[in-house]
């Protein structure tokens, strides 16, 4: 009698969570590589906090967290903890709670995986990747021009196509309720709230809610701000405002909207924005005030920023961003102004990839040796090392001991590696190697139906050299490619 | 009558984990960067997977995982899920999930945190970075040689002491024990698991356990293997061997332990093991082989590696691993045999920071840009674009509004940025800025205990430039500084 085996484990992913395939992997990596130097070049430094906290830091003690849906759990002392929703809130407990280490000024970078246990749907994953920078203990408007070069800069150095930051300001926002004799601040709240849907339930719909109410698709009535017509035609003549500089969109807006001292403070600091956005090089076309912006200006308290890709609106914001007053309130009686901006990953690397910024990546791997049985393993690793000693990366094939040259070669060809070296015991006795362009054979074998013909072409691109003249051979395939 | 304020949270760190401060963090970020160009360099390429799994997949149905202390809680589903213990486990679920996508041989590497819910204590954290290359696909010791390669290649980009890679092989070790007539398989793992005490209780102990067992200081009585004084001694002797080379402990074996077929088999490996890794340019002294090296021998099926340095044992091991074939069996009935190893990165940070590997290391910010209110801010700005086109990070001081000369290059001293840039209007004006070498101030103050001379010496180093000399002149500073 033998035991019964143990059964096996169904291989899964948890629900509403990703695996990433060497490719994409690479491509994350890279991304937070490329945009390191770029956060840095502005004075951020990194911090890096746990994936978990004490639930009551997470929902703060008005609760403000409790709308986003936490993992939540036990710690092995039966405290109640969650992983964290954002990288935000882990950075004001790092500021309330060391205040004298970190100092102020502060401006940090951090970036790692949050997680929301939402419904997932297309694009919507449970843990996602937020690369976040944040500037602490300023109310200069210069350091959200900063914000948005920063911005800038990583879409400069990472998009194919082009981008556009939309700019807003909270304060120019409410002075122009303010000029609307909409004063009382849930009553501005409604406002902005209902403003905020413009993308999801369009201008119509906006105009009934701002009025008195509508009824939406379910048959349920939604209460109206209950504003007049003409406040509301104001209102939406304010949204409208466009023009392709961002000095014409303050000149439009002190135009539309009646002055007082509220609006001319606000476009003052507008003015300050503009002029420091001029200082650092931000093209008009790279960002433009946008009145039509609302995400997120019932939280932020100043300028807001949003980046989009005009031509890929699919994607949606790619990264997002403002100043918030309230940064360490639910730490601290202290008020620290901040502001900052948050570059959603996955979603970013998604539009990165739909508008082809990764087309013909080369691949990480650059060149495969390919091995046979009964050669001394020692002189495959030797020539390995010659390669990688010379800043190749190279894989040697091990794998199955019966893989033939095509097994190998598909391996290879599988994995997007350019280069092949093949070589037996007579080519190391003569110091010869054969080397193979694989794009070549592959480039050859396009459209070729019969089979001997395929074979032959596979042989494309494949010559003997010298042993000595490897490195530079595979050097000038390598440039061919890339 | 006012509302309640809603009463404050405490800001503080889950019991058990780690903030990360910016010159900490950096460290870490850098040493992940450093690493990945060796690591790809022999062809393992990155994926990702969740920080968390489905509770199953994590304890395997033969509950190999339940001696793990896990962080289990529930899906939106309420399905039992639990944050991952290690990177070895998903990245077996993903071999056997994708086999197709993924192919054999597949080199892969990862690194992100695991999570273990164990007992805190000192360098004992429940979330912790681990950084992992594996190689699946191929039994051929030549990989386990490049793995070798890739941890000594790690150690020698950076640690500026001494490291020694201990390898030992557990066919060696089970051929040395069926010489000494332990053959039954539950018994070889006692004397496994004896061995591997070695470090913890010393060697009388450890000959105790092999025989009649002991009394540990608890009281408590510990079973012995009840091996025979004249095998304890021979499996002593074994354990004792060293030599200056690799193949002078080969030898010594042989000299030592009864031939038979399997150790002469096991030896053969050693040999080619041996030899793969001088074709690799792995030093003598930089890898050993050491059989008293039996750290999870239990676990592992061919070789295992451990990095030690060995100025400094109290870090212990650094990074581990060894040769397993069981990798997919919890999800599949194929074996895959597999190689590979960890780096635990917070003991090696420990390790590296303890030996001064990152004595004077310099601060991400390499300028800092004094302010002064009323100058304008475009001004700044545009000076700061100069210096981050050039290359150089620069950190416009935006802080407080009244924040004096001496507070901003107090908060530059603090963070250790080493150059500060100082202008006002008439500097700016006369195309001149001031240029100080924030080092040399720091060392004139050195020693100096009255106020006067301690202000003066503060002005060391500060000299009125041109701003078209600036990017040279903070270059030369940059230069002599790091």
């Amino acid at each position: 009698m033998t035991a019964p085996k143990p059964s096996l484990v169904e291989p899964r992913t948890l629900k509403g969570f990703q695996d990433h395939h060497p490719a994409d992997a690479k491509r994350r990596l890279d991304l937070i590589q490329r945009v390191r130097p770029l956060v840095e070049s502005f004075g951020f430094v990194p911090i890096e906090t746990p994936a978990v906290e004490y639930l009551d830091t997470l929902l703060g003690m008005g609760g403000e967290g409790a709308n986003k849906e936490l993992f939540r759990f036990l710690s092995p002392e039966d405290e109640p903890i969650a992983l964290r929703f954002d990288l935000t809130v882990p950075f004001a407990r790092l500021l309330a709670q060391y205040p004298a280490e970190l100092g102020l000024p502060f401006r940090r970078y951090a970036f790692g995986p949050v997680f929301r246990a939402d419904k997932p749907g297309p694009g919507r994953y449970r843990q996602f990747t937020q690369f976040d920078f944040d500037h602490a203990g300023s109310a200069d408007v210069a350091v959200d021009a900063e914000i948005c070069a920063v911005m800038c800069g990583a879409m400069r150095l990472l998009a194919r196509v082009p981008f556009r930051l939309h700019v807003n300001s909270r304060r120019v926002v409410d002075a122009v309720m303010l000029g609307c004799g909409i004063a009382e601040p849930e009553r501005q709240r409604h406002v902005l709230r209902v403003i905020d849907k413009l993308d999801k339930v369009g201008a119509d719909n906006v105009r009934r809610e701002l009025g008195a109410g509508r009824i939406d698709e379910s048959g349920d009535p939604i209460r109206g701000v209950g504003l007049d017509p003409e406040v509301i035609a104001r209102i939406e003549q304010f949204l409208a405002i466009a023009a392709t500089t961002r000095q014409g969109v303050i000149d439009a807006v002190a135009g539309a909207v009646p002055a007082s001292r509220e609006l001319d403070e606000a476009l003052a600091e507008l003015r300050e924005l503009a002029a420091a956005m001029d200082a650092l090089g931000i093209a008009e076309q790279e960002a433009a005030f946008d009145p039509s912006l609302a995400r997120g200006l019932d939280y932020y308290t100043g300028p807001v920023f949003e980046m989009k890709l005009p031509e890929s609106p699919q994607f949606g914001t790619v990264m997002g961003g403002g100043r918030y007053d309230g940064l360490v309130s639910r730490f601290s009686t202290a008020s620290i102004p901040a502001t900052g901006a948050s570059i959603g990953l996955d979603r970013l690397l998604a539009a990165l990839e739909a508008t082809g910024a990764f087309a013909g990546e080369p691949s990480t791997v650059q060149v495969q040796v390919v091995t046979f049985r009964g050669v001394d393993r020692a002189r495959y690793l030797a020539l390995a090392s010659e390669l990688r000693g010379a800043g190749i990366s190279t894989e040697i094939y091990f794998g199955k001991k019966k893989a033939s040259i095509t097994d190998q070669l598909s391996h290879a060809n599988s994995r997007g590696i350019p280069v092949a070296i093949i070589a037996g015991t007579d080519e190391f006795d003569r110091g010869e190697v054969s080397i193979k362009d694989l794009r070549a054979g592959a480039a050859a074998r396009e459209g070729i139906a019969d089979r001997e013909s395929y074979r032959d072409a596979g042989k494309a691109g494949q010559r003997t050299i010298a042993r000595r003249d490897m490195i530079a051979e595979v050097r000038a395939l390598l440039q061919r490619a890339g």
